[in-house]
Formats: structure tokens, C-alpha cells, sequence
């Protein structure tokens, strides 16, 4: 099968890869009719993250089951599936409380390579979900996004308690930011601000729920953020880059007794411990445990309620990966769908 | 009137003070039949915050009104009223959502020293709470306690959402953990793991509802807590301290998902990002509202339920301030009561 490799910073290949095989009785295989590019692929793309060996790539799938193996019970051949970059038991303690993705048997999906046509997924029972039936075509950019950006979007609203009578800041433009946007109008959020600078962003925002646009940053943004809301402050913010700038944007943003939900994966962030103490907010994040949240959003896209599919504004065959890196890492677009 | 005052570290004099008048039509005067010191004004006391001026101390206190200002409604002089380190509105939209200790119109009481006979609090109608009626002296430890402490470890237990079914651990065996011990007792917790070497707050700890004590510290301190938990961590964890050691043992005593309250006023405190960030907990602490949980602690503590008030271990006349500093300085005292 065809998968893409990363060779070295800004050194991704699409090459000829051993079609992945059922390696304990709980795996699974799956054939995917679409996969991507996340913001967390640029981490080593940019030479941000460590690039030891050649490494297969990907780490966001959908798609229908090939092969099970002997212990998987609720998933069968033929179905449409969708599963989280962490394959988890869901039956331990941690998972039961809604951790999935530091579930005490979880597996990286990275390793697997999802930027692929087949992948062998972990732990089946307990990580994929399938849909009712297998989904119209146009419907599966929507089930893709649900396995990262949308489960991560949506965590980092539900951290942040993004919900009814609240305003919700949203720090970061990416998929995920964009995401929790609409993740911040499906919980009910009164009003919902989008800070970006960027003005397809900005549009695409707009369609998902945001009310407002601030495009200052840093201490402008977080004035501008105090000026939307009484002098206090939001409710909620999410946060969805994983810098020290935004995580002391969101922190700021925030008013006393409200929620910081952060899901950018943090590099070189120090919190300084006295400006938390008095800033009396909440801070929730981390890898988001999507598991929890594939039931009630795949009812969502099922239904039609919910489009995240929309954040993919760039399609290409997965041998042109390497394009969709470069236009990702360029910012030219938002995020990279690829067709095996 | 009497009253501490701090020169210097280390040096506490009690001296004649002007009486306190009513500056505001907002302010009440009141008479304290007891005043306490607190582990903070210790940071002074030892260098660690600066002493640029001869400075009254104290900021807990009880007391029978003597006067009020003309605009004051809700307190009369002759009632018995305890309060919490700020003034605060109790009206402004942060009081409202339960962050009094952030009040837009706060004013610190520090500066009033309430280590004294007499004392101004401005803002009185939101500052002050009154007992049902004068209580009985045996009482009025347990209420000065309310004032700070308790308020405080109460606050971490919330902050930690101590409840039923849940491990808590507190870091910390100052009269605020051991206060905090209380608190999650009251509020239900299963299992309560206090950390502390010292045994006669190892035994008080037992008293206010501790199932366990850990006498290790740091990373040996985390792998108790582990060992305790079947290798999870607590569910919920108050931190009573400030440091950089007590946070970190703090959050890693803490399973992925669960909650860390934090009380103790964060001293050269950083947080790191990444380890925060997958270690999944929540959260939440600052300076006490103590304000939110007065009326329901008044209760508890007018009909006898609670009895805080032990964590004053040596009682003095105000005018041995001084050796009282001293005593708690060397952890001989866990706080000092002082009678005016």
C-alpha cells in the first residue's frame, strides 16, 4: 500500500509501505477513503519535534473494516468506523471518567501512520466507534475531523465550560480553534469570539457561530477581549496554539472564576504560579480524550446538525502529500484532506 | 487602642494605635474578642515579602459592632459579624458568581490590622456576616477561624471538588490543610490522605477526618499517594503550601482527570506547560472567597457541627504578640490566638 514517510524536517514521501496486519487478537484493519494532515504533523515538519527515523505519518482516520481479530466483539467487517490518535481499553478507571486518552493501556495511533490506504488500529472494542451505516460520501471530511480537530475542539469548549449566557474567546485560527468556535454555538454559548488575523479564517469563524472578530494579539487582544465584555472578561476561553504568547493571551482573557480549556499541545510554556493564584481562573486541558465525545458527535454529523468537514479547504491525492505539508506549513490552508 | 505592629522581619511590636474611625459611610467599627496570625503574615516576618514601612498586622477577625456608617443596612452595632481578608460588594457580577476575593471594589483588609482591639471594615453590608445572636466564648475560636482559615481550606476542598466516593490529599499541615481535611470530611470524601510529619498535626489531622497520613515529601510523597490510590493518584488534591516542591507534589498526587485546589499563595511558583498539559488534571485555586461559604459555615459552626477552632494551639494576650510570631515562626505553635 501507498503511505507517507517523514524522512527529516520539511522531508515528507509518499512511498510503498507493507499493508499493516492483525498483531493481537484485539486489532483491527481498516481501509481508509480519507485521511489528513494535522497542525501537530508540523511540530516535526518544522523541526520543532525530534525526526529520529523515517516515520510513517498521520494520525486521523475513518473507514471501513477490512479484518478483525479473534477478541473484537462490537466491530464488524464492513462497517464505517471512526476512531481517536489514542487507541484505549475504554473499560479502566481513567477511561471510565472521561480520560480516555491517558487510559492506562492506551496506545499512540501515530506509530500507525494513518496518512495511508490501510492502517491497523489497536484495542478495537474500545477505540472505534461506528456509524449507522455506512455514510453518504460528502459526509466523511465531516466523520474525518471528528477523529482529531472536531474531538479536539469540542474538548477544549467543554474544558473551558463554554455553555448558556456565556462568552467564549477562542484563542488560535487553526482547525482546532475554528472547531471550538462551533463547538462554543453547539453548547450554547451566547456570544463567541474568534481571534485571527486571517480573513478566510475569520469567514469560515463567522459560518461556524463566532459573533465577534478581534484581531489584535497578546496584551491588544486581551484589552480588546476586556472591552467585549464589561471590563471582566470572558467566561471561557479556549486555547488552541500551545504557546507561552497564547497561553497567557487565554489566562488574561479569562475573568476571575471563569475556565481556560487548552488543548495546543504545549512547547517551552512556563505558567508563572503567583499570576494564576490571583487570576482565580480554571485550567483544564490536554490531549483530548475524543473517545468520550464519538457518540454524541457522530449523531451530530449524522444528522446533519454540525459541518466540520468545512475546515478541509484544500483536497489532494494522497501521493501529493507533500504539497498538502507545504501549503499547511504556509498557512495557505487551513487544513489538508488527501484521498489514498 | 493596642495593636501589632511589624518594623521589620522579625520584629513585631505592640504599641498604642490611634482608634479607627469611620471613614466612609460604608465602613463599620468593630471590637475583637480574639485575633489570630496567620501563616502569611509569616513572609514578612522571615524576609520573603519586603516590610517598607512600620505596618499594622492582621487580617482575620470577629467582633461586636460598635458603629456603623450611614449607609450601612444590613449590620447593626451590637451583633456579633465575622468577615474575610477583603471587603468586598457582594453585589458587582464577579461577587455574584462566587468570587468575593475578587471583587471589582475590593479593599484589602491587611492594612486595617485587625491584630488589634478595634477595627475599620469598609464595605461592611458585603463584607460582614452576622450570628444569629452573641455566641457563647467557647465559640469564638471556631469563628475566628472562619475568618481565614477555614475559608481558605474549605475553598481548596471545593476548588479539588472534594466529595463522596473521592480520594482526597492535601499538601500542607498548617492550619489551613488541617482546615482543609475538615472541609473534605464534611464534604464527604471516602478516603482522606494527609501529608505530614509533624505528629501533632498528625493527630489533629486524624480528628478533623484524615484516613491516611503520608509522612513522605516530593517525589517519595507522590509514590505513597500512588500506592494508596491503586496507582491512579487522588481524585481530588489540596495544595496548602505555595511552593514550587508542594505544587509539583501536588499535581502528580493528582490521576489524569482529577482536580487540584490550590491555596497556598503561590511563592516563585512556574508551572510547566508540557508536564501540565498531559497530565490531564484540573486546576482551580486563589486567593479564598471566603465570602461564598460563610453563611453555610456560620451554620455549621453555631450548631456545633465543626470545631475549627482547634487548630489554635496557643492562645496569648495580644500584648505577647511578639513570642506569638515566634511560635509559629518555629513551628511550635500550629497559630497562635491572641485576646485583645
Amino acid at each position: 500500500m501507498r503511505g507517507a514517510v517523514m524522512y527529516a524536517p520539511g522531508d515528507v514521501r509518499v512511498e510503498d509501505r507493507p499493508d499493516p496486519q492483525i498483531l493481537k487478537p484485539t486489532d483491527a484493519i481498516i481501509r481508509l477513503p480519507a485521511t489528513c494532515i494535522c497542525g501537530s504533523d508540523l511540530w516535526p515538519y518544522r523541526g520543532f519535534d525530534p525526526v529520529e527515523e523515517p516515520s510513517p505519518m498521520g494520525h486521523e482516520y475513518v473507514g471501513i473494516v477490512e479484518e478483525v481479530g479473534a477478541e473484537v466483539t462490537t466491530i464488524k467487517p464492513g462497517q464505517f468506523v471512526i476512531g481517536s490518535f489514542f487507541a484505549t481499553d475504554n473499560t479502566c478507571e481513567i477511561c471510565r471518567s472521561g480520560y480516555q486518552s491517558s487510559c492506562i493501556n492506551r496506545v499512540g495511533i501515530g506509530s500507525e501512520g494513518a496518512q495511508a490506504e490501510l492502517m491497523r488500529v489497536p484495542l478495537a472494542d474500545g477505540t472505534l466507534v461506528a456509524t449507522p451505516d455506512v455514510p453518504a460520501d460528502d459526509l466523511i471530511p465531516d466523520f474525518l475531523a471528528l477523529s482529531d480537530v472536531l474531538g479536539t475542539g469540542w474538548f477544549g469548549a467543554v474544558a473551558a465550560e463554554a455553555g448558556p449566557g456565556k462568552t467564549v474567546a477562542v484563542v488560535g485560527d487553526g482547525a482546532v480553534g475554528l472547531l471550538g468556535v462551533l463547538a462554543a454555538k453547539q453548547l450554547g454559548a451566547e456570544q463567541i469570539i474568534a481571534m485571527s488575523r486571517h480573513q478566510p479564517r475569520q469567514q469560515l469563524a463567522r459560518e461556524f457561530g463566532a459573533t465577534d472578530i478581534v484581531t489584535e494579539r497578546g496584551n491588544d487582544g486581551v484589552a480588546k477581549i476586556k472591552e467585549l465584555t464589561n471590563g471582566l472578561g470572558a467566561h471561557s476561553v479556549i486555547e488552541a496554539v500551545g504557546t507561552q504568547e497564547s497561553m497567557m493571551q487565554a489566562i488574561r482573557s479569562t475573568r476571575e472564576g471563569g475556565h481556560v480549556g487548552y488543548v495546543g499541545v504545549a512547547h517551552d510554556v512556563q505558567l508563572p504560579g503567583e499570576e494564576m493564584f490571583f487570576s482565580h481562573v480554571h485550567l483544564h486541558g490536554g490531549p483530548a480524550p475524543v473517545r468520550r465525545f464519538l457518540p454524541e458527535l457522530i449523531d451530530l454529523i449524522w444528522n446533519r446538525q454540525i459541518n466540520p468537514g468545512k475546515v478541509f479547504d484544500l483536497e489532494l491525492p494522497l501521493n501529493q502529500a507533500p504539497e498538502g505539508y507545504q501549503a499547511m506549513d504556509e498557512r495557505s490552508a487551513i487544513k489538508v484532506l488527501l484521498r489514498p
